[in-house]
């Protein structure tokens, strides 16, 4: 048996998530299936995230064991071949150790949240990206992004559907850059609870509207209730970028 | 009568092309039809450039005559509210004099081609890019490149069915950049042969591969023979940028 890691790239548009599902298409479902087809072995692919759907990836990590003695190279071009047309590419694929796992090795975990402001509709970018209509005030969002950096219980930023033990995280980074019409929120964590990223970025959104001050930022994470929420924003905007390893 | 100038983006992946089309969607269609049901008026819109099947826009220019009174943000958002679910976005409109045309008044013309060089098939940019599946040599081909900048007869460079009257050209600029695995070239002129950007960036290609060398690109050149081409690059990686007026 080796354990194989993989650097896999998805646009999450028509999935119903990374995690297999009984009733839709799923990027795991999808990987297994071009393993299977491979080795004619029943294979399960494990990921460092399990993203929502709609949501995509850059460099998402995931793991797979094949019995069958295969090359990392030909096992990616082999996954490639049959992932077609799906819009799931490896980019990446190494052999490693057999006690390497994608989730629970897993240091650090980077997210890019992409927001376009504009009144006009996305053409390229249709769930690419969040299509705000009015312009936001990048400075009071980074203002308001600092206000959540640090350990802190994200109780009011954790999706009611969360199977975390705890609601404490150690958020290491939320920063938020613009180009032109362009928004990126980067948010890095050793873990984050299940809508963490969609849910700072939604508040920071009100924030930059001017509907909330930096110190609304602060005031909802001491609350520790879901209901001190702003907004949810929508899965579109949200990339995994990548995970750490030893 | 008030003549509009608009600024047009589009994902050309599922149009035959800018120009009306007897047997296909076209991106002139659809905006003529869009401007139709707003006014009831039939409309012709003309811009600065005729961009083939597949090929992009970030910021085409195009004019249009409506005699019924409106205002250019009225008729930005009818527009586009009016162009929905077609990949094609009004980004500005502006009412301009009755003798501003967006073809014949237009100074310069700027294209991108862009370029994605990795074996893993494409996810969020099929149709977007052009995949090549092996590195390219990017300095060689600014060598290249160089070798077509300024005023020169581009028969080599021209599709068969180029309608100009002249294959003379003067190609102020075409500059290749990379970061990562994109290859970014650009290219400007007051004007372009009928798949000029696409034959230049196909002979380019074949001089980041080694194929070719930046003299090879010359004698093409100076051949003056659409024979002496070495490759046309297909037309998923082209972006229609931006018109110059006075």
């Amino acid at each position: 048996m080796t354990r194989f890691a993989l650097t896999v790239e998805y646009d999450g548009r028509p999935f119903m998530g990374w995690q297999r599902q009984a009733h839709g298409p799923s990027v795991q479902a999808a990987i297994e299936a071009a393993a299977h087809a491979i080795t004619g072995e029943a294979v399960a692919v494990h990921a460092a995230g399990r993203t929502d759907a709609g949501v995509h990836a850059t460099g998402m990590r995931a793991h797979l064991d094949i019995e069958r003695t295969i090359t990392p190279f030909r096992l990616m071009e082999a996954l490639n071949a049959k992932l077609r047309p799906a819009p799931v590419a490896i980019l990446a694929c190494e052999s490693v150790a057999d006690d390497w796992h994608a989730r629970f090795s897993c240091l650090a975990r980077h997210y890019a949240y992409r927001i376009v402001t504009r009144r006009a509709p996305l053409t390229f970018e249709t769930g690419l990206a969040w299509r705000v209509p009015t312009p936001l005030d990048v400075d009071a969002m980074a203002e308001g992004a600092a206000r959540l950096v640090g350990r802190h219980d994200f109780t009011t930023f954790r999706s009611a559907h969360c199977q975390a033990d705890s609601p404490l995280r150690t958020l290491d980074r939320l920063e938020v850059t613009a180009q032109g019409d362009r928004i990126v929120v980067g948010a890095s964590a050793r873990s984050f609870l299940h809508h963490q990223v969609r849910s700072m970025v939604g508040c920071l959104s009100l924030v930059g509207q001017g509907k909330w001050t930096p110190d609304d930022v602060t005031a909802a994470l001491e609350a520790r209730d879901r209901a001190a929420l702003g907004f949810n924003a929508p899965p579109d905007g949200l990339y995994f970028l990548r995970a750490d390893y030893p």
